[in-house]
């Protein structure tokens, strides 16, 4: 953890240096994913069933490739209630939520008589990553499975590891509950392969999204473009604004809520206060001895974890926005003030009582944000990243007579005749 | 050109064939652009000017990097008349199109007392990709310049190659109608390399748009992340469907109109009358005769173009659909019954008299669209392109004491024991 000062005379550069740290894999993978698609692309499920043996040691051809909708429902009517009831509330939240995101068509005729607008249709099929191990999360499965069934998706296939054949109840219950409609037990870039040119019994997807590994972050960035994708996602961050009336506990708690999910994560406390400052250090020690993902944690606090310490809160913001972080939580009695400054963040978590936990899991919005500064230019997975637009115009003789020859000149002028002779043609202008 | 029948016995794989066949650039330019990128990366301007004097044979310390606003707002005024009329008509129109676009912000407080939303911001800069030589179109650039500017995008930087140091007065005539900010004389993937990283005078941007040739579109590819891009962009396609009532010559100019673009652009017609497929073809022949374009348009025409007949244009749909053609045009009467099926297009074209080249310049829907049949899962370039959308939550303490205890109870689930304190400490739970 580093502590910096907006009043020392280094802290330019080294908040610099903060915001250009990505921590982003160095390992390179880009030729071994090449390989692995390739492969896929090829070969097919022969070229996936074999990355699956050596990578996840299992072969599906023994094990299954697919997990039957059968297994799914019998794992989410074995939950325990509470959590099954804590699963439905999450459910139901995010439907809510996204359902206001459905974009609306448009349909209009102008002044000239043309009639304009825009439709906007599902894909056809979506592909849904879910990691295997430590982040196999059941809340990501919803975040991603639920804005693609509201924008209507009729098929949505997923595909998750499982490493030694053995399979997460608690993510096959999630997929239950959220609809999903194939269940395909394999992971790593071959999965992502499998989903963007089909493999076997697996038909090719139109979109892929969600979480991954190095590996499957790299595939979906190859991919793009065979497919459409939700993002390029990178270790994840917060960033918490707070002044000293807050709870020193509370504060730690919640950068540590980021720092235990993986070693490269970063959380970052703005405050106007330095002794308090000092009590949220503190409380952060404290709480890492008595966390079971203190180890985790421990590590991510000390090797990106940031305090710094601000005039005020206000000044605050243009660090922010340079951070344009994929969590911000502003605790403070007035965040709207606060917020009205901000250009870029994945997601803001407004007032003392909001921990960014709560927007994980069952406050509604999606927390598939934009990691390493992306959210400068991208938004949270939403129910447009399974939908497009289609335009259309139509004309008739009359405003074809009024735009035409507009659209003869411009053609002209750009030397392409034969765009200007389809509409000369129905002028009846002689060229 | 190939003829195929619905009825043939060989049409299903023939027609397969035509729907693979992404004519897209088969030479390997990943390596030569990824070294490129890195040398922008990694030596900037120096770079930039290398691979300049290398590529477009000028020097950009002696003829400037930089075109002056003045420049272009003497080219404007320089323009003949009736082109100036025409262009100023195309902005207006253009811009009144994408004002519509403009997303709506959301605030509201739901049942359980949270607060939810979402909240559009601008980019802070864009830079906009403007090739040189025959692709060189000013309604590109109106097309890319104008959703960046509705959308409130403060800097819009564009880049456009010189090569031998010549300029194109009216891509800087445009440039001054669409009110672009910086004008850059420098292309190529170092160009794309430039925009974001910066490099010298230049500096980064958060989004890259507009089209290019491979190197162009390779280098947007391996930027993705880095910066947001519109979309990766092939080759350019038309499907016109039509009845025996339209003039065959007017339908001839709509294929021939996507064809002149570049010999690997694809003009595909569908129609129910073989007859009338014979006079179209008949058509295409005589007039790719006098047209200054004709060497272009028949090598596409030749090698890309396809007659399908079918049995009814209704059962031409779903044929359409397996092609999601950027360019889609009804040339029927009642095109709305037709219209009512297509799920895959970028941009339909309503009846007889709504030539593919009215949407190329002056009707006002955006003529950048997906190609390759992305428009499966893609849209046009839209204002949308250069927003972000920021989701925000509050929650009182009464609302966190009704969801924190499912956020709990998730988190431990998931083995995330920070999550489940930064929310118990808040409602005081014991855990």
């Amino acid at each position: 953890m580093i502590r910096l000062d907006t009043r020392d005379a280094g802290f330019a550069d080294a908040f610099a240096a903060l915001v250009d740290d990505r921590r982003e894999s160095a390992a390179d993978v880009t030729r071994d994913v090449a390989t692995m698609l390739r492969a896929v692309k090829d070969e097919g499920a022969a070229a996936v069933r074999a990355f699956t043996i050596k990578l996840d040691r299992h072969d599906p051809d023994e094990t299954g490739w697919r997990i039957e909708a059968a297994t799914c429902a019998a794992a989410y009517a074995a939950l325990e209630p509470e959590l099954r009831a804590a699963l439905d509330l999450a459910a139901t939240r995010i439907r809510a939520y996204h359902e206001k995101q459905r974009p609306q068509d448009s349909d209009y005729r102008d002044a000239a008589g043309v009639r304009l607008g825009a439709r906007w249709r599902p894909v056809d099929a979506a592909g849904l990553y879910v990691p295997g191990g430590r982040a196999a999360y059941p809340s990501s499965l919803l975040m991603n499975a639920i804005p693609a069934k509201v924008a209507g998706v009729e098929r949505l296939a997923m595909v998750t590891p499982t490493p030694d054949g053995q399979i997460n109840p608690l993510v096959l219950a999630a997929a239950h509950l959220a609809g999903v409609d194939e269940v395909w037990r394999i992971g790593g870039a071959q999965a992502v392969a499998a989903l963007a040119y089909g493999a076997g019994p697996i038909r090719p997807v139109d979109v892929v999204t969600g979480p991954g590994n190095a590996w499957v972050a790299e595939a979906k960035r190859q991919l793009y473009g065979v497919v459409g994708i939700d993002m390029v996602a990178g270790p994840s961050e917060i960033v918490v604004v707070a002044d000293a009336r807050n709870d020193p506990e509370w504060i730690a708690a919640d950068l540590l809520s980021q720092a235990e999910h993986d070693v490269v994560t970063q959380s970052i406390l703005l405050t106007d206060n330095g002794d308090y400052a000092d009590r949220v250090a503190a409380a952060v020690e404290r709480q890492l001895d008595t966390l079971a993902t203190g180890a985790v944690a421990r590590q991510a606090w000390e090797t990106n974890g940031a305090i710094i310490r601000v005039e005020t809160l206000a000044a605050a913001m243009p660090l922010v926005d340079r951070l344009a972080p994929e969590h911000l939580q502003l605790a403070v009695d007035d965040p709207q003030a606060l917020f009205d400054q901000v250009r870029h963040a994945g997601s803001v978590f407004l007032g003392r009582h909001t921990p960014e936990a709560i927007g994980d899991y069952v406050a509604g919005p999606n927390h598939v944000l934009p990691t390493g500064r992306r959210a400068r230019f991208t938004s949270g997975l939403s129910v447009l990243d399974f939908m497009k637009r289609t335009s259309f115009l139509g004309l008739d003789e009359s405003a074809l007579a009024e735009l035409g020859p507009a659209t003869v000149a411009l053609a002209e002028a750009e030397g392409l005749p034969a765009h200007a002779r389809s509409v000369a043609l129905r002028l009846r202008l002689n060229r």
